[in-house]
């Protein structure tokens, strides 16, 4: 498909960029990355996005579409001619979809985000309850799944690109903090599913090798990164 | 349109309980109103959402949807043989509809309930910031109208909803901390709006009177709820 216009303003490292590259790719749509430097942000960027002034910003027909969730549905409902459905089509899987996406966002990340700020014996608190949130995602996993590969069953979906996006940052959050939030005695099912997300087409040349997350976590002691 | 085991737990008192309230009877959906006990929650809360633990809830044919921006949109998607429309037809509009609900919640709220908590040199300064947002939703306002009624132009949409369900307790806010966080000469399209929408009949009897909320303020001296 040509361009058409299609533009994304992001940087590589941000899941929720990553995420509107995933969904892209899997409507086959082809586009222009914009690379940004959020130290020092374009002109384009504060026009597109004077109220929240954060990537990424999808760019189409000159319209500027901004919050990841947001723009992964403006793709799902404009891009229809491949086939491909990015949110189920029964109405109680889409809410389905939508309630764990917004779990992940609003209840998980700051979780995994306040393991920056919180003392030693808190920090073995905050990971239990990262811990505890795993065993939920496994629990839909386990129901959204089918027995097939995804969250969206036989293709990626909805929730697998919400949550599959971060999944570069929590690898190396795992590897820089000593420890473990999803264990294959508790999350069997995610982490296979995490190598066969990783490994999906319109994945692999998306996500950073966590390699790359680990250096920007050891360099920065950043936390991985906010809701966008 | 028959009940066909529609039921909606919640407090008459939430407006994240109200939206869904409100979006059932702009779909001409009967709906059974079972009200909850937030300090002794019932089973049945309890087993249709146990992670969240929160209303609403919608139940519909034996499924539980939770989360009320979830529960609206698959409201939507459920009931479409009246032929109203909450979220617009156009993908763009869609996602200006999601982006400026998601402000609302995401930004908005936390902002309001801060109020509670800041001590009297910051409250001046976060009174500020809600005054700011509220003139960035007067932008929006009219440009989502095009010189109609409501966000959603002719008829209520779902930035109505999401927005309108707070204005009670937005008003009782103002009442009770003698202060303006909406003015004439700032925000004039969003004060003939709240008017506009308390007043149309799908919004009139579920809402309750702004006393009502000015009362539980100063009884309980809480903020407006938090997000569900």
């Amino acid at each position: 498909m040509a361009s058409g216009g299609v533009k994304v303003l992001g940087t590589p490292y941000s899941p929720y960029v990553n995420r509107v590259q995933i969904a892209l790719n899997l409507k086959s749509v082809d586009f222009e990355f914009i690379e940004e430097n959020l130290s020092s942000k374009s002109d384009l960027l504060l026009k597109c996005n004077p109220v929240n002034r954060k990537v990424p910003v999808l760019i189409h027909d000159e319209n500027c579409i901004c919050e990841s969730l947001t723009i992964i549905q403006y793709i799902d409902e404009t891009w229809t001619t491949n086939g491909y459905s990015i949110l189920p089509s029964d109405p109680y899987d889409r809410a389905v979809a939508r309630f764990w996406s917004a779990y992940f966002d609003d209840k998980l990340v700051p979780l995994m985000r306040e393991l920056k700020s919180v003392q030693k014996e808190e920090k073995v608190a905050a990971i239990e309850r990262i811990k505890e949130a795993m065993v939920l995602l496994e629990e839909a996993y386990e129901k959204c799944s089918k027995g097939k590969s995804y969250f969206g069953a036989d293709n990626i979906g909805y929730i697998d690109i919400v949550l599959g996006s971060y999944m570069g940052w929590i690898k190396a959050m795992e590897i820089v903090g000593g420890m473990k939030v999803m264990e294959e005695a508790k999350t069997p099912g995610l982490l296979g599913w995490i190598h066969k997300f990783m490994s999906n087409n319109a994945v692999k040349s998306v996500i950073p090798e966590t390699e790359i997350f680990v250096k920007l976590l050891r360099a920065r002691a950043i936390a991985p990164p906010k809701y966008s």
